[in-house]
C-alpha cells in the first residue's frame, strides 16, 4: 500500500566503468477496480491515491459526475486465496439510485500502464458522453497569457517528487486560470495521473473543473483529451505533440488544446479564444 | 488506410510572435481486432501495418506462436452502417485446429494508444503464458558489448521517419546480436510499435526471435517486457526507466533488461550475463 518506489539491484555502466548498486525504481502494480462488488477493470498503476484513481476512472467512463453519486470506496480484504489484503483491489459503491453502467462496462477489462479508457464494445463507443460542459467558469471567459502557460512545465516538474528519484513517471497537474497549482500527481501511467487528479476533485465536490488548466508531461492523446472533457476542464496543455484525434475531439467539444509547450513556445491546436494572442503575422 | 500523418491548422507562438499555419500531426485512429469473426479488442493506433499489429497483439496474448497457426488477416468491409470499409476493422482467421482462446479473451476490449495487453479477467491472469523460451539462439550465448548497445538509440532515431515530422510517436526497433537493424516501427502507442514488429516476424516465420535485441524509445513497462518474453526476445533495451514489475518479470523469465540507455551510459537490471562487463568496481 502506497509503495511509490521500490529498490532493486542494478549494474551501472558509465563510460566503461561498471558498478553494482541498489537503484530506486517506480513501483508498478495492478489495481483491480470493482463497481458495487463486480470486477470492472484492471489497470497497471503506481500504488497510492488508489481511491482517487478509481473515482477518476469512473468519471472518465461517465459513471460518476458528482460527489453525491459516490457512496464510498474500500480496499477489498480477501482478495487473495489466503484472504490477505493486497491493497491492489478496490470496490467503489455508488450511492442509492445512481444507475449502474450498461453492459459494455460490466466486463472485466485489463488495462496497462498507459491505458485509461477501457471497456468499450465498439468503435462508436470509444467516445464517452460528457456529463459536464467544458466551460470557462463563473468568472467569465478565460483568457490565458502565453507567458503564464509557458511557466507551467517548470512548475509541473517542480511538483514531481518521485520522478527525480526514478525518472520513470508521467505527471499531471491542475492549475487555476491565474496559474495557482491546485493538484499534481505522478504515475507510471499518464492516464492514471489524470484520473487521480479528477477523482480527487470529484471527492472534494469540485466537478466540473471549469476555469482550470490541465498540464501533462507527455503527449496529448485522444484519451487524455477525453478525460479533460469528461471532467469539464476547458484547457489541456501538453509538453509534447497531440494526435490527430485529440485535436479533432478538442475542436468538437470546445476544449482548448495546447501542445509542444516548451520555453516560451507553444502550439495552439483548438480553442484559441482562451489564449491571449497579441500579435498576428500576415499569413494568418 | 495507411494515413500515418494528418494535417491540421495550428497557431504557433514563438517568443511572442503568433503565426497560423498547417501542421503535420501523427494520425491516431481506433483499430478493432476480430478473431475468427468475433470482436476481440479495440486499440488506438497509427494506421499502417495493421495486419502485423493484429498478429503481434495475438502473439502477446499467447494465441499465436507460429506462422502456420495463422490462416489469414483481412480488412472487414461493411464495418459501418453504410457498408463502407473504414480500414479500421481487421479479422484474423486462425488455421484449422488452432485453439480459439478461452473466454477471458472472448470479450470486446477497448485499449488506448498505450495499452496492448488487454482482455485479462483477474490479477492472476495479467501474466500470459510463454509460448517460446527467451533464448540466446543457435549461435550460442549472446554477449553484447556496451558500445554496441550504446549505438542503438541513435540508430533507432534514424529509423524514425514520422517522428521527425510530428514529434508524436513512440518507436521500437529490432536488432540482431551484432547490431544489424532488422525492423523498426512507429506508432502513437509504444505497445503497438512492438506488436507491429513481432507480428511482422510471425508472418515471416521468424518466431521465436532468439538472439535479438528489442530497443524502445521510452520507458520499459511491465507490458513491454512481457511482449518481449512472449516473442522469445532475449534482450530489451529502453531509453528511459523501467518499472519495478518489468524488472521482476525480466528476472523471472531470463530476459536481459537494459534501461537509461543514453550516450555511453546504461543500467542493466536483469540478465547481466548477456552484457560484456570488462571492469568491475570494488563495491560490486
Amino acid at each position: 500500500m502506497g509503495r511509490v518506489t521500490e529498490r532493486r539491484r542494478v549494474i551501472r555502466i558509465r563510460d566503461g566503468a561498471v558498478t553494482a548498486r541498489p537503484d530506486t525504481l517506480v513501483a508498478e502494480e495492478p489495481l483491480e477496480i470493482r463497481l458495487n462488488g463486480k470486477p470492472l477493470a484492471i489497470t497497471m498503476r503506481t500504488p497510492g491515491d488508489d481511491f482517487a484513481l478509481a473515482a477518476g476512472f469512473l468519471v472518465s467512463e461517465g459513471v460518476l459526475g458528482r460527489a453525491d453519486e459516490l457512496a464510498n470506496i474500500v480496499y477489498c480484504a480477501g482478495a487473495t486465496e489466503d484472504g490477505s489484503n493486497t491493497y491492489n483491489v478496490v470496490d467503489v459503491r455508488l450511492a442509492p439510485g445512481v444507475p449502474v453502467p450498461d453492459v459494455t462496462l460490466e466486463r472485466n477489462v485489463y488495462t496497462t500502464s498507459s491505458c485509461g479508457l477501457c471497456g468499450k464494445a465498439s468503435l462508436d463507443a470509444v467516445r464517452t458522453t460528457a456529463r459536464h460542459p467544458v466551460s470557462d467558469g463563473p468568472e467569465g471567459p478565460m483568457l490565458l497569457e502565453p507567458a503564464l502557460l509557458a511557466s507551467l512545465p517548470d512548475r509541473l516538474r517542480e511538483a514531481q517528487r518521485v520522478f527525480d528519484r526514478t525518472g520513470g513517471l508521467h505527471a499531471a497537474a491542475l492549475f487555476s486560470a491565474d496559474g495557482e497549482l491546485l493538484d499534481a500527481r505522478e504515475d507510471v501511467g499518464r492516464h492514471n495521473a489524470v484520473d487521480k487528479i479528477v477523482g480527487r476533485a470529484l471527492q472534494q465536490g469540485l466537478l466540473p473543473l471549469s476555469g482550470t488548466v490541465l498540464m501533462v508531461s507527455g503527449r496529448a492523446s485522444f484519451e487524455l483529451a477525453q478525460k479533460a472533457v469528461m471532467a469539464g476542464i476547458p484547457v489541456l496543455a501538453a509538453v509534447s505533440a497531440p494526435s490527430s484525434l485529440a485535436v479533432d475531439l478538442a475542436a468538437e467539444t470546445g476544449l482548448t488544446l495546447v501542445g509542444f509547450l516548451r520555453g516560451t513556445s507553444m502550439n495552439v491546436y483548438a480553442g484559441e479564444q482562451r489564449i491571449a494572442l497579441h500579435e498576428r503575422a500576415a499569413n494568418d
